[in-house]
């Protein structure tokens, strides 16, 4: 049998839907277990939580600094840790176990200022380890086409780009949609910003990783629709890229009628993607003349089609497969790690450096809301 | 039976898309009759329109201005014009008819200028003439259901408009898509704009009459994505209503896999609409609560469905009718004025002053885009 | 100037949906004239529709024999006669003007009985006389796409057709949906066939003149499924076609939820194709390996696609242009005949041949049904 | 922590597609633990699969009398055992285990016959065991909502029901789709039936359980289209329920372009349902008055739809968590055994009964095939 990857959470109390889907799509797979955690700021329901998943109450930690230095120290402790805190928290969290040699998958967003990223990059190379953040929706197999498509310049050159990620669920006055929206809409532990952090990032990176383009300048303009918002809450963002293609995204979270529409449309000079989230088992493809066809996710119709194969097309896959995807890219690499064969270009996850590009994103983005909406460049 | 109402066409020779589409619509209701044109430049081609068309030889004119001039002198003449020419042809036509106190049909958009249009504006006022601007899609039962829908109260204060026009045809380096493309790209008869006063005045329109919505300001990014284009071709415009409701146009040319795909998004506090062009026959309904319904076509739902009904749903109508709808709103009016019964209030079409605001909206988009996309007051 | 075919209409009184669809569609291309009708029972309302129409009040006709007595002998007569009555008037129309040398054009279904048909038949190939039965949806360009592709070949074996029209509107208890429902429920003026009748040879026209295939036998299943109607509201007929393939085909009028929902489905040994009647401008083809793509309407993709654009893919057309294209193809040959230039491979439109088709297929259908649901050969 | 319960497997030896679901699915929601097998005829196979998935040598066994025998007599034997061999092998397999007085969960079709089928039935009853068919797609939360909406009443009297389930991965002359198709294409392996048996049965199955129909008499028409095909690839089954509605199923295995494409449409008196399992986060449905809207797989909007909440909507979920909701229904009414607090009203899963009336419908429907597509009474 093939020997289990152990790991340890951090965050993933009661409540979290975040953190359990994260157990629950690494189970799909089988290849980890879950050995250790720091689950709340509350020790007794961290141990609570322990004890629900099955786990030797002492390594149910109080801390997560002493969650690190406890596994660091064991001979059978964990492979690596997955942080699922508020936003806040992911930037002492992910130091703690870089120090302590553990590599680290994060939930996106990295972390609250540049400065951090920085920092857990440069820990991360130098200490030679494994940084994944976990972008969910880079893991379906259709957007690795998309990728793949890309790559091999059937698209041509790339024009403009157009994403977006709507939602509907922070529509209303005086309601925070329950415990998640409380946070995120809290100031002090979103790290000042709220519908670009938190869902924004997660287009900026698509984009990023599925076109490779780097943004040169943005114009970002951030706006509070519902009364009473503290925190943007619906935001457009201008691009150019180098290169001289332009994009355009938008975000909301008070866009009633979008239950998660993250949507990516790629226009080239020889045809077009897209690509929706809530209908992440197709991709649609306009080759030169306008011609349109879709192809699904399954077996075909790529090299990693098949790498990522669960189930034949029309057995739909979502969102557990998609994040477990990423997880087998993660831990195919910890295991060559291991092994000794590992190289740099197996690495075909979302990394810090990835996590950087989008607290960056994030910041240049406030600096042009600050500056009235005016070009800021990267 | 009812007499026809007789109408003089000025543009509109061999090939022209646009004055085809007008006559066609037309005949649907069989409401007017063609008897008089000045089709093109070429005397030559003018009379050989005419013959197809089944005119008198003698109401073929060489130029506008004799048109005008005759026809407002025969007691048997012309009860309005339509003007098909090339955009920088609109102004100098319809000023021609409206001094010789004929009413217009002007395709859009009005005019190159500001000064042009606020002349038109005063001109057609002055003389008490009925002047319609051919936005064809407001047209549509459907988006005057969303009309409706939104001054019944039923969305609320709107706070987001996200509203696009994209098309592929002119996506293609070195080629311009025949005589359309020709005069579209062309700076001399386009009057400088391309892609948004061709196709984004569509969406701005719309957006106005539909939400009532008044711009306060805007940031324009006019951009020339294809090589050697001399005009923007790709554009994207951010708003801020009166009132506080803020809005994002996109406007393309060259988004190869979009045939004709202008759609408009409406985000209000109590729910959202969603219309697109290409499925014409639906209108999409989100309730405060995300309940997500569709409305069609028909006799039904609303007073104006009832107003426009002539084929039951189901039985597709489409482009044609959506133009006919139009004149049927403007024969009405034109016919009310003969036998003294016209109000103001019976003005359901866009008229001189919407075509107005179009160039206004041009020019300020212009504006914005040699100042390096700032905000520019209207 | 082209000069205006000339034609006269049986039926089409007030409140007729099918006679104004015929009248406007013919407009779009403006090649015809209606000049003469017999538009009533009631020769009061006979004169006050000519009125409307402005015809001669002299060609307003209190019965349809004299009418075919009368334009037959006229110098200027009509060139074609638009029969649009109940079903039971088709027959004895249709013989009147063939018998007094006018060609046809009669709404479908051709007749009661399959002698009337047969009758039907053999008077206009011994007067040699162009008939068309104008099956609407047969007109649209996506379909004639259909039909080229599958000559073409590269359907490869035709195996199963699934063709599906069901509607909602008489689903109610007690309700006949106003004079539409009225007629097309009462068995002394539908023939004794409500639904299969009705809409069912649409799906049976458009199979047979799409795929070529001929009907080997059929078993048919016709239900009540409304309390209290006297006619069948819910039809299945399953198919054997000469050469091995097999068909099923569903029809109802009772089916909530639907309001004109015909479809088709082809599927062969090297791909399918399907077509949705509401989706009119779409048409989508699956190769032999799966691969879905779509083709829309436009002057491509093919020859008979450039022979019926009028306006360019993404400004859509409907039904009124796909009866506006029956007309084209049905006034294309009267031309030809008129100018010595016809010969018969030109027709290209549905005729009394496939008139007679369905009328035999409604019977057969009834003689399954009446036998319990057996297999009856054709 | 929630002790896991025991389960051993059957079947499902390496390339297993539907084994491996199983087990994905069942570690999703981490209830069960995989602990003994039978998973191959070959025991080297069986030992090989064992360690792969960890199991103790011990407990992978040559046969699954064998295993049924010693899992029975051992103090920590498994809870349940699941069966995903080919289908002849099910009869004889669950025997062996509800004589061992071990509870079942069983792929579908139950079994070949329904004498096997009735002994089954028999067998669970005597023993007070809980056997389960796992028809995956009733597991979808919108599946229950369907069950929801009409158990309410909402829908009226039902009347009509339109299912069909294509697929085109056996459309190939001379292919087989690898092992999958082998087995299901040979008449000893599969029983006799391919397509009805292999997934007519899931069309069968959902209907049943969604509307409470129970049929009254059918008739079918089972087809081989592929050259080649000894066993049936494509088949109508024309069906009267009690109580006066009616049905048509469509199933078939060579309609190139469908990949898994399940459709279940119902119609009543008052409005209708539309279901498309690869658009299983929706439902659609339609009131009396034609109105069309969709529900979201999520939270809302019923109490199952909360009792199988794990992902907001939005966030995709698919086949696995289908498969996963039944084994929440499984498990908890083990639990509920084991606790003493178990009612037979919570059964609220397929169960060996609706695995008897599928083999009985797969009767039947060959019986109205041999006796050339004529009505038989259930």
């Amino acid at each position: 049998m093939k020997e289990l990857l152990k790991y340890g959470m951090v965050g993933g109390g009661p409540g979290s839907f975040i953190a359990d889907s994260h157990r629950r799509a690494m189970r799909i797979d089988g290849e980890t277990q879950l050995v250790a955690g720091a689950f709340s700021r509350s020790f007794e329901k961290c141990r609570q939580t322990g004890e629900e998943l099955g786990l030797d109450p002492e390594r149910c930690y109080a801390d997560f600094r002493e969650m690190a230095r406890a596994e660091a120290a064991r001979p059978d402790g964990i492979d690596f840790v997955v942080i699922v805190t508020p936003n806040a928290a992911h930037y002492p969290a992910a130091k703690a176990f870089l120090e302590a040699g553990i590599p680290v998958v994060c939930d996106k967003p990295l972390c609250l200022t540049v400065e951090q990223g920085e920092e857990l990059v440069r820990l991360s190379e130098e200490k030679g380890l494994l940084f994944m953040l976990t972008y969910t929706y880079f893991g379906h197999a259709t957007v690795r086409y998309m990728k793949e498509y890309i790559e091999s310049g059937k698209l041509g050159k790339i024009r403009n780009v157009m994403a977006e990620y709507p939602q509907g669920w922070l529509a209303y006055e005086g309601e925070w949609g329950g415990k998640q929206g409380e946070w995120r809409c809290d100031p002090k532990l979103s790290g000042g910003v709220n519908c670009l952090g938190d869902i924004g990032t997660h287009a900026e990176n698509m984009v990023s990783m599925v076109t490779g383009l780097k943004i040169r300048r943005l114009l970002a303009k951030l706006d509070k629709l519902v009364p009473g918002r503290v925190l943007d809450d619906n935001d457009v963002v201008l691009l150019e890229y180098e290169g001289g293609a332009v994009g355009s995204y938008w975000i909301s979270q008070c866009a009633i009628g979008h239950r998660n529409s993250l949507q990516i449309r790629i226009y080239g000079e020889n045809g077009s993607l897209l690509w929706k989230q809530e209908e992440s088992e197709e991709l649609t493809i306009v080759d030169h003349d306008g011609n349109v066809s879709k192809v699904f996710r399954g077996p075909a119709p790529s090299a990693s089609g098949a790498s990522f194969a669960r189930l034949p097309a029309g057995h739909t896959e979502g969102f557990y497969e998609a994040m477990a995807n990423l997880y087998r890219s993660y831990t195919r690499c910890l295991r060559a790690k291991k092994e000794g064969t590992f190289t740099p270009d197996m690495v075909d996850f979302p990394t810090v450096k990835e996590g950087l590009d989008s607290v960056r994103f994030i910041h240049k983005a406030l600096e042009s809301q600050e500056g009235g909406n005016v070009w800021v460049e990267m």
